[in-house]
Formats: C-alpha cells, sequence, structure tokens
C-alpha cells in the first residue's frame, strides 16, 4: 500500500474508519467510504467532501453486488474492512447482530474481494476473540481461542474465512487484534458513559463492577498509524499483528482522570460490585507486542494519556 | 446424555447422522432428525421409520423459527448438529456453499437453543479448521488455526460462535475434530471415486496428486462409539476432543486395498502429479490423541481396516 492508490474503507464514517480516511487522504489516496450510518456519522466525514479525491457511498457493506460495483467503478486497489458492530452490550441481547454486521460484513467482503479481483485487505480484528484469559500473556501463537462475547465470536469467525479466501485467492491480507480504541470521533464506551452520567449528577458516579477492571487503552492515532505504516509492507497471505499499548488502566482511574479534565472535585463513586461489568465482558488481558513492536512501530500515548486525551475531545465536542 | 431422552439430529438422514441415528434409538432414546435431504437420503433412515421412537422432519435447519417449533413439540434434551456440507471440492468453486450449510446451519442451531432453553449440543467439527500444518503434532491446544477450505472456515466459525452462545447461555457443549469418516452409508470421496472409475474401467486407475498424500480414516462406527461415551458425561462449557485413529492410509494404498476387494489384477495407477489432489486439500497431518484416550475411548479399526470395511459395503450396495 503505497500512495495515489484507490482505497475503499468499510464503515469509514465511523469511529476508527474516519480517522483513517483522513490518514489515507493526507497520504495522497482516492478513498472511497462505504458505510451504512447505522453506527458511522455524516459530521465524521464532512471535512473531506469537498475532497476530489474522497467518495461516499451510504450503503449495507452485506449488499455484495453493489460493494462489487463500487470496487470495479472506482478500480480499487485496497480495501479496509472495518464495518462491524462495536456494543458488545447491545448484541448479549441480540446475538444474531453480531452474526450479521460483524461476520456477514467480512463474508461479504471477502466474496466481493474474490469476485473482482482485488488482492489486498486490512481487517480490524480484537482482542475479544481470546475471550476471558485473564493469566495468560496474549500474542499471535495463543490456542485455545474461545471468546465469550457474541463480538468477539463474529471476528474470531470472520478471521476463519479470511484465512480460506487468501489460501484459495492468493490475498495479501493484514490483521490487526487491538484492544479497546478511543480518541476523536468515539461514540459510546466508558468514557461516554462517565462523562454523561457526570453532566446529569457531578456529585456522583456510578461504576460497573469494583472498578478494578484494568484494560489497555490506544489511541486512534496510534492504530492508524500502526495500520498505515504497516499497509506499505503486505506480505503475501494472512499477516497476523497483536496491536496496542504496553500499559492500561482502571476503571477507578479513568473515573479519577475525566472528573479531572471535568474539573470536578469530591464525586462520590458508588459501585455496583463484582468484577465484571457486564456478562461477556474480560475484566482485564496482558498482551505481549514484541512482533508489531519488532517491525519499529510502538505507541505514542499510553492507555493513561489516551484516556486524558480522549476526554478532552468529548469535553469539546460536546458543549 | 443418558438413555430414553429426546434427541434431535440435524443432517440425521446423512452419512454420520444415520448411523448415529441408529445407536441412539438402538439405546433407547427418542430421536428426531431434521435433514432437508440435499446430501442426506431418505434410504438412510429407511430401517427405523416403523419405529415409533423415530419421527423425521424433512426441513432445512436455516429456518430457525421452525428448528424451535420442533424442538418444542418433541420436548427435546440434546441437540447433535451434524448438518453441513461435506464435499470440499465442491465449495471450492463456491465459497457461499459452507457460509451457509457449514456455518449458517450452525448458528441456526444455537439460535434455536437460545431461544427454546435447551443446554446440552454435540458438534461435529473438522481436523480442516487446522489449515496445512504438516511438520506439528495437533491436539486441542494447538494455535493459529489457518483453515485453507471454505469447508475448513465454516467449522472454526462455528465453533467460535459455539464458545460466545456457550458462554452467554450457560451451554454444555461437546465437540469433536475428526478426520475423514468413512463406513457404511458413505456418498462420496476417494473409495467412491475409485470404486467408480474402476467400474468403468478396470484396467486403468487416474489418482489425483502423486499417491503418497497420507491420511487417518476413521471408521464411522468408531466415531459413533466416541459420540455415544462422551455424550454421557456433560460437562459445563465447551468440551473439545480431537477424536481419530493413530494409523494413516496413503491414496496407493487406498487404490491397492479396494484393487484386492474388487478381485481386479494389473490395474495401472496413472498419477497426475503434485502432492496435493486439489487447491484446499491437506496432504497430510498427524493428531495426538491423548485427550481421548485419556477418556478410555480408543479406535477398534485402524485406518487400512476402515477402508477395507468401507469399500466392502460399496461393493455390497452398489450391485
Amino acid at each position: 500500500m503505497g500512495e495515489n492508490m484507490n482505497v475503499l474503507i468499510t464503515g469509514g464514517a465511523g469511529f476508527i474508519g474516519s480517522n483513517l480516511a483522513k490518514a489515507l487522504l493526507d497520504n495522497g489516496n482516492t478513498v472511497v467510504v462505504v458505510d451504512n450510518l447505522l453506527l458511522g456519522k455524516k459530521e465524521n466525514i464532512a471535512d473531506f467532501t469537498n475532497n476530489e479525491r474522497f467518495h461516499f457511498y451510504e450503503q449495507d457493506i452485506n449488499k455484495i453486488e453493489e460493494l462489487c460495483n463500487i470496487i470495479k467503478k472506482h478500480d480499487i486497489d485496497f480495501v479496509y474492512h472495518l464495518a462491524a458492530n462495536s456494543d458488545i452490550q447491545k448484541s448479549a441481547k441480540e446475538p444474531t447482530i453480531d452474526a450479521e454486521m460483524t461476520f456477514g460484513t467480512t463474508l461479504s467482503v471477502l466474496e466481493a474481494l474474490r469476485r473482482t479481483g482485488v488482492k489486498n485487505l486490512f481487517f480490524s480484528s480484537t482482542s475479544a476473540v481470546y475471550g476471558d484469559k485473564t493469566n495468560e500473556l496474549l500474542d499471535e501463537r495463543t490456542g485455545q481461542l474461545s471468546p465469550v462475547s457474541y463480538y468477539g465470536a463474529g471476528k474470531l469467525a470472520s478471521e476463519a474465512f479470511i484465512s480460506a479466501y487468501a489460501y484459495m485467492n492468493d490475498l495479501n491480507v493484514l490483521v490487526f487484534r487491538f484492544p479497546n480504541v478511543i480518541g476523536s470521533n468515539l461514540t459510546h464506551g466508558v468514557i461516554y458513559d462517565f462523562y454523561k452520567k457526570l453532566c446529569a449528577n457531578p456529585k456522583e458516579l456510578q461504576i460497573l463492577g469494583d472498578g478494578t477492571q484494568c484494560k489497555p487503552y490506544i489511541y486512534v492515532d496510534d492504530l492508524v498509524s500502526a495500520i498505515i505504516t504497516r499497509t506499505k509492507d503486505m506480505q503475501k497471505g494472512v499477516s497476523l499483528f497483536v496491536v496496542g499499548v504496553d500499559s492500561a488502566t482502571t476503571v477507578t482511574r479513568i473515573a479519577d482522570i475525566i472528573c479531572e479534565e471535568m474539573k470536578l472535585q469530591n464525586v462520590e463513586y458508588k459501585y455496583t460490585g463484582g468484577n465484571v461489568g457486564w456478562k461477556g465482558d474480560v475484566p482485564r488481558f496482558s498482551y505481549s507486542m514484541e512482533k508489531i513492536w519488532s517491525t519499529g512501530w510502538k505507541a505514542q500515548y499510553s492507555s493513561d494519556e489516551a484516556v486524558r486525551k480522549t476526554i478532552q475531545w468529548v469535553i469539546k465536542n460536546n458543549k
């Protein structure tokens, strides 16, 4: 993936997709975004609409024929597949959401690649494919992947079909498994929840679990820089990387940072108890990033810094 | 899974399913078979149709509502999910076959379990989930599963969703990954291909590849005995077993055994060359069966014996 290429981003009006679209436009590429705007937002791509190298289609990814037509019309060289359900809590009650939006979209993209002959694919996978593996250092070789959320299942099922399609159709695929991503254009998650609760009541904050759930948060600019860097050096077959930060942030620490940035003092935290936020939540895990680090990339921001930069963006954009 | 239970077998009119149905009926259970007869055959279940403990529905598994109604009507305790596309060569040209018949049926079964509250599931997975791992001893803990066939992808994707559904809905699931299964009611594969070719021309036999492709063949009675034995002791969550035989048979040896049983001499073998029969074929692999052996089960027939018993059945039933 060099410069001046024709690239297609599925879910490109979403949180990560819109940040990636900006970076790829800045690098001189022609960027085609396909998004059904179910989770994506027009305002995320509003800055690009006057750029003649930007094209937007409000379109379901699951319509294979339409996807093929867009790929052919724009002579696409590279597909970045980011479209997915991104709300694990929501799909916990309706598993077919992840079957269709997280897995089905991938199958549709793979079929479109097969039918149009496009060879290059980036796929956004997740740490949720591992399941609840608290006491293991997780890397690309970890076995017995046992997702506990339908979202993790949809991503792992996607990886399974990517493997077969890559082999059968000589694709070059880059797969990143990454943890929580935060930053500008974020739409939901714990930071938003806390911000909204504190706007409604700056005196107290209900926190799901006991506050000790501890996860790494990667800043979206860091993730996008990893994607851009690695897609410049595409390999035959499937290349898998675990991508994240080597620090993590507890839920209580997130609350503290948000209170600091909102300039709130003496907020009373009310914990619901237990060490899991909701069923399907994985309270803590550790990533080994040796493989991605060996390529020279490393996250610029720590997990705590990512949280702080994100709440600053949320405060600025929700006034 | 004891006796006198109400069990449902998806794909129960197929090769393995009909053998399992017979064993479960013999054990005193009420057996409900759901099969769309696309690959299954009515003659496979003809012997049971007068048994009052046997019920048959010609029905797509992908119709979740209908599946739920059958489960409720027969007060099902246990679902054996065997329905799948079983023809890897066919789906190589049409990947959506495995997306729908191998993966989609599993998703449908899981949704039916969730909606009806049935807790017990057996799932037939495959050695094809591993992909082409020639130099590794494969077991339940093996990582970096990289299926090279859409069939293997459909089964691995199924395992992914089984993991999440089991966790979210407190299911007890037994998953077997097994290699080629052969025996009575077999419908396709290398033994059939060679038999048909030799019936048409007993002087020569075209063999795909160089004949050295070497795989373990498990006899269907052995597989069914493993299923029956292990489902008597269902555990909470997902229990995964690699199930097979500790011997293997080359393609040339299969040809030799078939010629012996057909009483053909001096047949000229014509090899197409190369060490893979077709794209997506895995020429050889080794299984570690320590886990299933530790339960006391072991295959009664060697791979060569399984081939011999199967060709004897084919000859007897195709006159």
